[in-house]
């Protein structure tokens, strides 16, 4: 008999391998290991979890409990894979009883990120939060309400949540001050949703600007916009430690000695890849440390893959390894591997390095390199324009402005990245760049798309291909 | 000396050759003859003006008089080329005071085209309009307006307008029932617009469904959501008459002999190209009757160009020649002339045939080849599936319906086209299938995009994908 398919991860790589092997071939045996409760949820859906927006836990779960049930996957929560032996073929189980060892047919490593904290001193504070995973989404936002309006049991999450610690904090009187460390995707999302609580929202930041993946001019348009809606910015400026009082947070204090008041704090300073499973297994790691995989997904050990936030991606411009941990291709690459595993050979894809985020009204988006630095040591010779246009027809009620910048290789004149930002629908409009990335289109011809053009919607121009044409104008001269 | 170059139309691909020329070579001699009033207005505008969210006239205008001075460009308003020789390369001209031989060098024909009629009877009567052009825009608002409250110079537009036939109309009762003829764009975006001035609106369509070019799904929706908004669909009926009393609208006939009483009728029933005044020259037509162009927007005669509605575009999927009547295109291409003549020859650019509508509160998109019949004319074997996902992530506030549906060559498995409809940011999203089409891509490659996902912006597979994993689905098995 063959062995099982062993997925180690239950969130979005893993349970997507596992749903898509369990519908194509029901008769493998399929075993999902956990180490912990929650199954795939909507990570990215966190900080709107606290903002209050999305109004209970069981919201953010993609599959309910009956629905795994269903497509008849073995999924056993509270079980962690602690070793792999690829000689033998099997794992060793930690599970909540007893320490097992389980013999696999092919293994799918799926072990996610976890949340960066190093070098921050103190983030094992009472109110020190990094937000990763549901659990301190709900703790956050026990602590965020009043003690007298506060239910364990509205937050939702059924028996899966920590009572007692949601409890606790819940019981805590609300933070007045809050400091956030690290401007990116959940930085900003998160002092959105502080900000909906009535908190003084400081975000410390250590480069220049916030956002920085999404390149200067939306990092500038960010911060305009984050200083209007009232979020103190602290801009260059390294926190070093979480201040405590009697094992709570009650500070920040930065490189250069000075300190911010401040009773809740958020790290999210980055995530690493969760890869220690394979430490001494002869799979490989790429450059970035995260898993080393080939087109499907499978690792330098056949029969062994990995997908999701703790392995690589190809890159769709360079074609090269990358590490680049977002939803999407997640779910995409567990799908095709568990297609794979039923018999069909399927590409995992590539990445681009597609991202949106909101931050309040604005809309950010970025793909492809939009770092010169970064596009030099990809081999390209990068060459930029940024321009501001409409949203919609200027007669048109609701245009509002939109900054984009397009990145091309100088000599090739191919399009290798983009950004935008704007109010008005910008984010859905990174996909124009993206598709004309993996189409592998030069800027002449993004300059004639044939794009969609209604006074509601867009300009005559849509601001992409306004800038593909300043850009396109800069390189022939 | 060198004759000039000189230009027969003075709208968006007129005065965007003229603009480009002057700029790029600004000792060349440029003269635009333009036989109406009005240059380059924005056409797709005029029913938000007769809705009366744009205010006035001079909103629409592209360029102001002064702008175009500015630019150096010599034009004539209701100047009016009626012939043209291309032996003795001289264009015979009928100014308001004589008519003239022209000699140029270079002919740009840029004559646009005219709001079909026939075989429609009584479009002459007072109280039926075409809204092509702001002339029956602004009489439509006109008549609209309550007569107290009516003043001409509220219109805007300046000495441009015949104010005595604005006064006439602005006189007049406002109608209670308005007859739209034609559920094209037209025929929608005036139903939102009649409708905002709570005139009973009854909206004729020849075939089954409204906006037909955008394929079954788009149009059943738009029929479910116009009547939600109350207007009164007529659908598989042909009007063959407008009844008139006393000169002015009174009702509609159909084709089965039934009848309605209306006082307004807004006949939207296509257009046809400009193109009389090459009738004698060797200047070629193409099969759908508009004046065939290579890829520099040369005719079939050295030195005589055309572009905008009046001429052809090459199809991006086929790369044949196809007429689709639109606004980016004429802008587009019109620049690109300019910029050939001013010695940097530049391809005018295909074209995918991507529009998008406003139906009320839905958002209508299409590109490339949504009927599967047109696709087989042009010699693919179409296989298409349609979707409907959420437009954000499910838990996010404000997700909405959107329908994707998308066509690929079942041989090559290459996307061919798509549409798509929902109410949230859906049109925009064409924007990716029409840059897919640029690129070639298949539906494999469609499959895979790195498209943006954030909770507020898209789910983890935006529609698109969902999309396309259920064609590539559909063609493997």
């Amino acid at each position: 008999m063959t062995d099982p398919v062993v997925i180690v991860g239950g969130d979005a790589a893993g349970l997507s391998a596992a749903s898509k092997l369990s519908r194509d071939d029901p008769d493998r045996e399929v075993i999902v290991f956990e180490r912990g409760r929650w199954v795939s949820y909507a990570h990215c859906g966190e900080p709107y979890f606290v903002k209050g927006e999305v109004d209970t836990l069981d919201d953010l779960l993609s599959l309910s409990p009956a629905e795994i049930d269903e497509r008849g996957i073995d999924l056993r929560r509270e079980h962690e894979v602690v070793s792999v032996d690829t000689e033998t073929r099997t794992v060793t189980v930690e599970g909540p009883d007893s320490a097992f060892d389980q013999p696999y047919g092919e293994l799918v490593v799926a072990t996610g990120a976890r949340a960066r904290t190093a070098p921050i001193a103190g983030s094992e504070l009472t109110g020190a939060f990094t937000i990763h995973g549901l659990d301190s989404a709900a703790a956050v936002r026990a602590l965020l309400t009043q003690p007298a309006e506060f239910a364990v049991d509205d937050l939702g999450g059924g028996d899966y949540v920590d009572k007692a610690e949601l409890k606790r904090y819940g019981a805590m009187e609300p933070p007045e001050t809050a400091a956030i460390v690290g401007g990116g995707y959940v930085g900003v999302e998160m002092a959105e949703a502080l900000d909906a609580w009535d908190v003084d929202v400081h975000l410390f930041q250590r480069s220049a600007l916030p956002v920085p993946t999404f390149g200067e001019a939306v990092g500038e348009t960010v911060v305009d916009h984050l200083r209007e809606r009232g979020v103190d910015l602290h801009l260059g400026a390294e926190v070093d430690e979480l201040l405590g009082e009697d094992g709570r947070v009650a500070g920040v204090r930065c490189g250069d000695g000075s300190t911010l008041d401040a009773d809740l704090a958020v790290v999210g300073v980055g995530v690493v890849p969760n890869v220690e499973i394979v430490d001494d297994t002869p799979v490989e790691l790429g450059e970035m440390g995260a898993i080393a995989v080939d087109e499907y997904g499978e690792t330098a050990v056949e029969g062994v893959y990995a997908a999701g936030d703790c392995a690589e991606d190809r890159h769709v411009v360079t074609g090269e390894p990358t590490w680049v941990p977002l939803g999407l291709t997640a779910n995409r690459a567990g799908r095709a591997i568990g297609q794979t595993l039923a018999g069909t050979p399927t590409e995992t894809g590539g990445i681009a390095g597609t991202a949106v985020v909101k931050a309040f009204d604005e809309e950010c988006g970025r793909t492809g390199f939009v770092d010169a630095d970064e596009a030099r040591e990809a081999g390209f010779d990068p060459i930029s324009r940024t321009i501001t246009a409409g949203s919609r027809s200027g007669y048109y009620p609701g245009s509002e402005e939109t900054t984009v910048t397009l990145v091309a290789d100088r000599d090739s004149e191919r399009l290798i990245g983009g950004s935008i930002v704007g109010t008005d629908r910008a984010a859905v409009r990174i996909d124009t760049v993206a598709t004309a990335l993996e189409g592998g289109l030069t800027i002449d011809e993004v300059e004639r798309l044939d794009l969609a053009y209604a006074p509601p919607f867009s300009p005559v121009w849509d601001p992409v291909l306004v800038a593909a044409k300043v850009l396109n104008g800069a390189i022939e001269n």
